[in-house]
């Protein structure tokens, strides 16, 4: 039995097909433009399942949809994403037209720690966070070996966990939030700002000047490089990391906390600085249970992710229709 | 089927028996003084079995017992209880010796928020945090129904949120956690040190001077008196718990919060406070799916939870052996 996943974020869509082994085939991705309307990005997922299913891959059984943004995923609805400007859009069932395919849809960053557990770096482990920083900090957890939902399927927003209750306004309009203090934008705009107010880095030289297009991995070259002030800034998000790393080993004791995203990508070093910070002020006993690791995949976790969403809702179905 | 529970914490000893409807019969409680060798308390304990299973209670089946600190409940040790001053005291074992009865070992606020679950304010909630203020700030989470203990069974500790980065030192050694900005102690520290700072107050009458005596029960008193400093630093410690409140909201999307333990008993407007706080700062989506209340349990509900875990536990055996 195979599956077919896609990930639908702010500027990508990507797409493939899984097997029940966890091989992903046909791995493609695509720019999309955010709209309120959308009927664009769903003519370029209808294309996308046209390549991945015409060539009469006839075993494909379900189709499982990470999307950005707050999902009800009974429904297979996007209640609302601020990524792509979407509000109540009935995904599921439009897709499930287009492809005549059961579609399964929740949360991008859920699915993608639902991966990293079935085929990454969660493999074998039973209670975990994963956390994915980019743009923002999403995340998803594994609890007694299942993904976990919370009340209303919105559990795993690790990145709106308060670090400083008087810090920076967060895109979610509270205050001092881990995403306001280490995602991609709060890390670039650190920079930007000690630059702006004369602080001398070799940033400014690897961006010509354009400090519009200070991104993660000119960080990376920078620190490369020997640059104090990217060192500085990296190792200041790796720290609030750590300190919201605390919070979440104390109260949940989970075996393994796992990083990816683009930025972790880029800075791997903010693993090693978040540990460190964690270690300081967790409680000895559930630390003394954690590991931490790098996600496994790259950008495609979240299509293996929800593909493999479908593979256990499709199982689930066949289990209940013997029983 | 009955069960015995016990709750062993730093200042009391209290014990019952449960019936398998809830009923909680011969509760009754006892000062202890903790000291580094247990066998004083463990004679407390002998003598109070001795009453509750001695009129010829045959019925009870095992015994449940919620104990201060970090437990090992696999093995019944209690790892470190920095309340008693207790280090690796195989509790279960001696206890199981004192009874001859099978003897179940946890965290004494866990299980009074396994009690809270079935048969207090939790009852047919499945996803809760439940929240205990008094000396410290403990909790207990029940997840997917089931009581949740984490990798190594110490998910739970609430009070070690870290709401403020750069904040007073805990009794952990972290800086900021809950517990050190709304336990009761943070708590009467801080209208203590404003009135030793000049501050004007109904506590200092209250107390007749003696400033050692504040206590959250005086605080309650002043506030009806309509004292501005109590309402203050009342407000204050209802702002952190909200804080942290958030961060939980977001990240495990619960459906209810519970709010027990000595000092919301005696300031129960702190969940008014708390909420008013959570709400602003939590995310739309899993702020829907909440609602807070208080503990429907006073000081009982240790005994209650740790008697229940006996019986599941039992209850669960027979099962096992009956497949």
């Amino acid at each position: 039995m195979t599956t077919l996943g896609l990930d639908i974020g702010g500027t990508k869509l990507a797409g493939g097909v899984l097997t029940d082994t966890g091989e992903l085939l046909d791995y493609q991705t695509q720019l999309v433009h955010p709209s309120h309307d959308p009927e664009r990005i769903l003519a370029q997922i209808q294309a996308m399942l046209g390549i991945l299913l015409g060539d009469g891959r006839s075993e494909v059984t379900a189709i499982g949809v990470g999307c950005a943004g707050q999902i009800d995923a009974k429904s297979g609805t996007v209640l609302y994403s601020p990524n792509l400007g979407w509000r109540d859009v009935p995904l599921a069932a439009r897709l499930a037209k287009m492809s005549k395919l059961p579609v399964l849809v929740d949360n991008d960053v859920k699915l993608a720690a639902l991966g990293e557990h079935q085929f990454g770096a969660g493999r074998g482990i039973d209670d975990m966070l994963c956390v994915m920083i980019g743009t923002g900090i999403g995340g998803g957890l594994v609890l007694n070996g299942q993904l976990y939902d919370g009340a209303g399927g919105f559990a795993g927003e690790v990145g709106h966990t308060t670090v400083q209750w008087d810090g920076p306004v967060c895109s979610c309009g509270n205050r001092g939030c881990l995403e306001a203090l280490a995602a991609g934008p709060a890390i670039e705009r650190m920079v930007t700002d000690a630059i702006r107010h004369g602080r001398v880095s070799l940033v400014s030289e690897l961006v010509g000047g354009h400090l519009d297009r200070v991104h993660a991995s000119v960080l990376a070259s920078a620190i490369k490089g020997g640059d104090v002030l990217a060192r500085e800034v990296v190792g200041r998000a790796g720290y609030y990391l750590g300190v919201a790393m605390a919070s979440w080993v104390n109260l949940l004791n989970p075996q393994r906390i796992i990083l990816g995203g683009g930025v972790v990508r880029h800075l791997p070093q903010l693993l090693e600085l978040a540990l460190q910070e964690c270690r300081r002020r967790s409680l000895r006993a559930p630390l003394a249970n954690l590991d931490v690791s790098l996600a496994h995949f790259g950008r495609e976790s979240g299509v293996v992710g929800a593909a493999w969403f479908a593979h256990e809702a499709v199982r689930r179905k066949v289990k209940a229709k013997a029983a």
